[in-house]
């Protein structure tokens, strides 16, 4: 693969204005980028006041309106979109569940899911927790690993993600603690891989307290540096060009940050 | 247990001058503190020529001068001590061995060593690579873990010593790379543990490439706060009044950092 120019589109969804937040959204993807990460629930907002809400505004994946208005953007524009929004599901026994999921969308028109595993406080009220792990998928020429906001607190996301191949997380957010930018940049060491943080802005208040989101939407590479990042307030785009088969896991001639690993010394 | 008094000793060993090195870290020691963490290899500096001569400066733990000194003081001044040094060991058929080890020393007399796990650069060609894995220690009125330098990069260190039941981290050190003291908040937010790291300053330039050490000695909260820290230049202690038994591993209060992780979903 040659590089991609990547971009972490930084939005103020209007809670519950669906059609306008995915207008809105890809309205703010760069003409020439090969990968376009959006942040998490960005079609509907954050702040559901009940799982009734949340089931309401929730869709299928990829049948749903957003999912298509992004599967269309991706074929239209040659461009690999990761996008957070409530995932409506049934499970065996045809009852619903509400998934608080990130999905791709190539530009061949496949798409693929990956909901959320550490859900971060009243979320536990609202979404069922991811069923299918740290999956990776083929995307963009590389191979990419999904992970969503909080997840950035639990090494073990992207270590599972590195392990399984990834060379590249992107990371739809709607972060409001304010350690995430940093801690994505030892994430990005520890495992060598490159990380596109897509974080929102604006402030909710709906059912429950008040909520900020800390925006600072931004690329971080293999060895830690900070490609480029969004202010704390604006919507905007952070636009890099990457190549994550240019990067080797050697973070020393003699160390690799996979390889040295030893876990039989990580056993308790 | 009540509130302690911990330091974070940095220091600038002379090379081989093990009596000196002692007698100078020894002396940066708070009188009032009840833990104190001295650097990696704080007793012999870092950059031996070859294995032999790491094995002539090695000693045995607890019989080795260095280790004598190291007990008669933290008996005679009521702290803890931690300390990294090179450890001479004999194998079942009695080869010998040399641990890049740090050891821990009580005010009554016993002791514990942690052997490092993962060795940088040259040191795996110096240094036999733990065998012991990551254990706790009681000390201190709470559950220690000891890391060395270079395992802040695996999150597998600091993981496996909280999952264990560690509180404090110990962590000497003899950093040459910029990013471990951000890392380290990191590794104290995600585990929500207190860490001391010892790292020393100076540069030493003797068989290999000039290494020029980066200081920055620190103690971080469990909420990543940087209670103290030493510059990255001159000999001195970081000092911190730290109550390691009055956290919890509630980043929110629906969310625990142990309790929360999903092992099932970090499968490969």
């Amino acid at each position: 693969m040659s590089a991609l120019t990547a971009a972490a589109i930084q939005t103020a969804p209007i809670f519950g204005d669906v059609s306008g937040n995915v207008a809105r959204a890809l309205a703010r993807v760069p003409a020439d980028c090969r990968l376009a990460v959006l942040p998490e629930l960005c079609t509907t907002g954050y702040q559901f006041a009940s799982r009734d809400e949340a089931i309401a505004l929730a869709e299928p994946v990829p049948a749903g309106p957003a999912c298509q208005a992004f599967r269309d953007f991706a074929a239209r524009r040659d461009t690999t979109l990761v996008a957070g929004l409530a995932e409506l599901a049934r499970d065996a026994d045809g009852r619903e569940r509400v998934f608080n999921s990130a999905a791709l969308f190539r530009p061949d028109g496949t798409w693929a899911v990956y909901r959320k595993v550490h859900l971060f406080l009243d979320e536990k009220d609202l979404f069922a927790p991811g069923d299918r792990g740290f999956p990776v998928f083929p995307a963009c020429g590389t191979t990419v690993g999904l992970m969503i906001c909080f997840d950035w607190l639990f090494p073990e996301a992207a270590r599972t993600l590195a392990l399984a191949g990834a060379t590249l997380l992107c990371h739809p957010a709607n972060l409001v603690l304010p350690h995430c930018p940093e801690a994505m940049i030892t994430r990005c060491l520890e495992n060598r891989v490159f990380a596109v943080t897509a974080n929102r802005v604006g402030v909710e208040h709906r059912a429950r307290e008040e909520l900020r989101f800390i925006g600072l939407s931004q690329i971080v590479s293999p060895r830690g540096e900070r490609l480029a990042c969004c202010d704390g307030v604006a919507e905007g785009a952070a636009v890099a060009l990457i190549d994550p088969d240019a990067t080797d896991k050697q973070i020393t001639p003699r160390n690799d940050v996979l390889a040295d690993r030893r876990p039989q010394a990580y056993r308790l």
